[in-house]
């Protein structure tokens, strides 16, 4: 049996054999008595929706959710979206299955950039800050959270949800919001160091294993935007000398970052730099979910079907005029 | 000539001479080219609107806002509003005046409960918690803030707005949220110190002086809500062993009181103490701003005026019945 | 066969017999071709989902939605819900199956304190009331509709929604309301009177029939809000001199008592007691729900699943601190 | 001296003296020290502020808000808007200014269109109404409130604010409701009733006194849409044999013509009925209040200036296209 | 095989054939692995959901979506809907069906009221307006359209959903509009242009083709409002002479009709017109709602079911008291 | 005497005379029956309030709002504001004026940057657009209405309301959404276009006449986003071959452009450039009202005094750090 493609290009009655990163795993009864299994299985560069519909009561024993796994199967479509039907399934045993090339690295859904050159690309504007205090805590908070900041996506599922993702959206704003504060004669460097911190308390709120994030108990019961804030009131401390306007001015730009109190902001913005870090914060993340939704959609049309968060259709054909 | 009576028991027509604090004073000008004074003047139990009308070049260096004043005066009404008419004003000399029976706390507008009572209640209350490590921190805070707390009002202008308004308020939520608790079952201690903690982060959120309260930097850029969270992470570290689920708790109580986002909580109550402490808090600062209002209501009829913050008159015959 | 446990305490791959009320029964088309049965069963401690899928023509004939069965059956998970497979059913046929067992009362889902012992408290609380026109009053309208408050649930489905809930809604309202009242000075016979009269449009409302409430057609056209007015407008006119200042304040607590314009109260509250009455209504509502989120939640971790009415989760580990 | 022209005819620079109603009176203390006095003052066609700037001392015992005086006075220009400023003034007596062609109607800002015409107009529809229990419901509602049902104002402030505004809004509802209720085969009769009891309440909101309205204490805690579902509800005890489906539509159609919970129905509409009294409602009010902000307009331009509560400028031209 | 009744008039285990148009059509993949087909059909009267449960591979080649179908079949309930079972079906043959009685007319769903009848009243109206540019422009907009207007529903699937729904909606608003502008003394052939040109632009916003509307790139991109704005400024420009300040009344009621900004409209109504137009469209709708909700409703009670949209029941007595 | 500083300079008890535009004049009548006069004067660099409190009847007739003067005055201090206490007052001779160095732009407020640079600026990027009709289109706008783009405002009050403040608030949007265009890998020349279209209805909404803006009649009826589009619309047909895909994109850049439908805008951003040029043009108004808000704010704190529009204070000591 030959091997399966990369998801992003399985098309209906591919057939054959992968490795995988089994996401989700769910039991259902069916209506005439049997039961059928629900997986969604990932690589590097999508996720597809999977079932196992026959010999399950020995197949649900081969693997867990969170598990890699080794997958026989045929492509078809569901209601106009792609799936996978499985004949056989078990967990990946990684010594063995490397002979026949399963790499870890290969079976999880990460950014399109290279997570190394996005790693670079930001410790280089880090590095290159002329305002010390601030330099310095950002060089230490990038070094303690390095491991994290390059492994974990944005956000649970609204943008940039995949490996490297955190770090492909913090990138790209350290890159827009870096010419915005100097086109505007604002302070850039407080903007980047905005842009870094901004979402950092997620490293605290939310627990990420296996492709799978989940809320802490901090996560649930303080939040990203307090848990920033304590991590930055932190570090400030860690800076012998670390002026006091500075750290305010720091702290209001992690607190007022969603842009208003009823986006979940607890201050709102008081300064130009927490004005373009909101509002950069902002178009990322759309832009991110428009692109993202242009690009699974699977229609003929001009038009994307209606996009549920933001309530309308998207235009598929814009910037080819 | 006579010494007036309290403020609050002035009356049109009365004339005399007291002691007050001076809490604002502006100079306008008139506009057939004269000026005058417009001043706040508080005592221990009311506030009033005071004007001076002549030689008000030679008496307005002698006094600043934020001073006692030593002041002649008759009173009037101004628009269904009673208003002094000032003849002569005059700082406090604290030495001469005090044989005249000038004393600092008689011209602060104050809490009618006595500061020492409210306080020996709430001390109380923390030394009987069995709940070792919460009523330690508790004590702590407590201690450390004491002077503060006996001192601020609750709020800038919309309830307890007085010496010891802030602690009324802490010292009735505290008896009301325990019963609420006790009622349902609920983790009464837990709702003590979040009664105690909720509002800790306005004490560097506002600086007090002389009646007036301001907000410091911290307390624009970083809010009370995200203040009161650091204070409470840097208790519970300075308390060895103190449980970490504890602390999510009492952190999320902060964090959650004001019951919504639109409200200003980044995180909304999740757990029972969370409730209580957002509904206790809010029915608290409400029945203070119903009673100021019909308190404050010259009219004759059974309503007030009209409550712009409420939007609605409120009703002075209730509980007569 | 053995006899199933009560329902709150069934777990998987129980099996035997009971007594239940069945409150819906659903005919469902099978994509086979065959058809299947949905039922809904309760007895005085839960209700679950149960499923005919065998011999359904026969059986849907032995019983219908409202009557109280005979069930033979097992319980299994589905998607993480305990559920019933149906064997065999039929009506319950009241005196040869009492020397089985049944009894009515244990087969409808039922506040868990005793009926009577509410009603005793809350007949004590209004006889030792010092307000007579206000003390006849409610007790007229408690004798009145004493077979509906005993028995009716508090709402259709969000908070109290089983037989003896409106009684205990309306007895902890009256516990917490007397002593909310009373830490404020308020006059607490008016809030129990609120606290006792606030829903009581609801006997008009609705009609509830075998564990199922339906709406009326005034229920609908006039609403419970504003039948509980009229209600207790006929009722003052009953009591000779009743006075017609208390008449409009009691009127006054049951229109305000959802506390907003956009929560359907056509006033808002204009008194101390309306702020209390509306405050501790929403705060009762809002604990019972988050107590049977709870409850009802059969995940492993400190957190329950997503509540879609309070657009939030919920943390199991409070309390235990 | 001349008499003065109708208010809504006076133009800057008339000099002479009239009889009016003083609806408002007000002592402002002048900032040089004197005092002076602020009227309003109305006839038939308009009304007017005034100025009492000098001889205030002894004018002011001259008269009361709410009685009818006699001025002397010329009209000038203030920011734009007409004012007369008052150099003599006293309250009326009758007997004696009788003789110089005093009448109180003439007095009192009043609908344009004549009352008894209004009234015939209204009287002669319900008159011709084939529902017979309906019919005889509103000749008896109608004959009893006959007096203030000519008189009153439709609302103090917003729109039809005088003497007959109540009936012209009624009977202008009562044309158009009927035709829109007969374009859309619904029930006119019902409409009709709708119209006519809509607001029915106000007569116990509100009191009505030499031209100013005041709340009762009902009108604040119990409001004008409740009021009136009790009144409708006692008029239907009162016709024997009243259909139950049809006292619980009317009460329906009053309790739901605001059209939403937000603006203060505690039922929205669930009847064609109802959906068309509560837009043909707004639209009359709105459309009052459009004709009144050009009416009173100053401005030169095609367009009128702010409008505060509808939040826009209005289009004078409008029409004559 | 007899001919089924019209699908308005079907009912449970009516058996036969019949021509339809097949508005959408559905493959469905059940899980024992076999797969079923899910259809709407319309006649002249109603469209029903339809399911093909056996032969699928072969009959699903018969027809498409967007044809007429000859259908066998059986009518049954599921979940208190009436629905089709298909045994067989095929595409029309025009020619041949003709013979069996086949009219293209019969299989569409259309207006209640004939579409010639309602286009003559439409063009009376018009013929007779005495404003001539007004006059000339709207006739030269209605024949440039006739074909669409006379054919096209008025919205996708919110209210007058079916052939002609489009004219029925304007010539009830026409009739209406003219009424309550008459009564109000407003420009009632203002009001008539802003009927006939309020959704003008949605003939550039939809394309529609065989009972499915579909939203054109310009629709989604510049929308109805905007469209139809711009089809009036042309429609202007070739009327020579056309008065300035007319268009700009036209142009305003086209662009204010939805009411209020937050619905959709970029200017608000400024002028008596345009509020009577957008208050005569709002309930135009909302009256066809309401009467559809009721007509499509199967359950025995005084009530609708719930009304997603709305957020209401509805009372289907009324009018009939 | 000498001549006064720029008023952006002057400070109190300057003495001396200028020439300013006069931009508005209004009566009023003082309380002792005397009458003074209040202007708004301005030159290049700021507008100040002046008052005339003598010899007013003479000196009215020597100028009208809108005209240039030249005026004699001396500063002072009124409620913490600068204000020009005016001794005398004519109009500008022009010819004579000049000899004194009167100069018409020197008495206008205008943009901090040269006019004629920002003008080569933009000219610049659209000349270098590689997408011809684009350019052409853009070109051809440009040069039609080049005299209004180089004098206007932005805004009548809210932002950039000054000469030359449209061209500023251009240019800067310009140069950010092209840098945010390209780092997206959007179509940066479309957001170029839109940039330059968004606002062009405002040519025809606002009329604007030395230094003073007001609403046309299109502008009050139909609103600069429909003016815009309709301004679109024409300037593409004029461009032979102008691609109807690209008038659609533009079209909706120039709809959408105020990102919400609650905000104005009748269709809501569809494209990736649509979510840019919106959130552009937010900020670019945000930060230019934070930085005048923070340039206008006299006090001495680290925060302005609250700004109403923004419902907040704002942080003075941003950026120094």
């Amino acid at each position: 049996m030959a091997r399966l493609p990369r998801l992003a290009a399985l098309t209906p009655d591919d057939e054959g054999w992968g490795f995988f990163l089994c996401s989700s795993k769910e039991l259902r009864t069916g209506r005439s008595g049997g039961e059928f299994l629900i997986l969604t299985l990932q690589d590097i560069s999508a996720q597809v929706t999977a079932k196992i519909l026959g010999d399950v009561t020995r197949l649900q024993q081969e693997f867990d959710a969170g598990e890699f796994v080794r997958v026989d199967g045929k492509a078809s479509l569901y209601n106009g979206q792609i799936q996978l039907l499985v004949s056989s399934i078990r967990r990946v045993y990684p010594e063995q299955d490397r002979l026949e090339g399963f790499r870890e690295d290969d079976c999880v859904l990460s950014a399109p950039r290279p997570i190394d050159e996005m790693w670079a690309e930001l410790m280089g504007r880090v590095s290159a800050m002329t305002n010390a205090p601030l330099r310095v805590l950002l060089l230490r908070v990038l070094t303690d959270h390095e491991a994290q900041l390059r492994e974990w996506p944005a956000a649970q599922a609204i943008h940039h949800a995949y490996r490297g993702g955190f770090l492909e959206h913090i990138v790209k704003m350290a890159e827009v919001g870096t010419l915005v504060a100097q086109a505007y004669g604002a302070n850039h460097e407080l903007v980047l160091a905005g842009v870094i911190l901004h979402d950092i308390g997620k490293l605290q709120e939310l627990a990420y294993e296996a492709g799978q994030a989940s809320y802490t108990r901090d996560g649930n019961l303080v939040g990203h935007i307090a848990l920033g804030l304590i991590l930055v009131r932190d570090a400030a401390s860690g800076v012998s000398g670390f002026p006091l306007q500075l750290r305010a001015e720091l702290e209001h730009l992690v607190l007022s970052h969603h842009g208003s109190r009823e986006h979940g902001s607890p201050v709102e913005p008081k300064t130009v730099e927490a004005f373009i870090l909101a509002s950069v914060d902002e178009l990322d993340a759309r832009i991110h979910q428009v692109r993202r939704a242009i690009a699974e959609d699977a229609s003929d049309g001009e038009f994307t079907g209606w996009h549920r968060r933001l309530a309308r259709v998207l235009y598929k054909g814009a910037g080819e005029s």
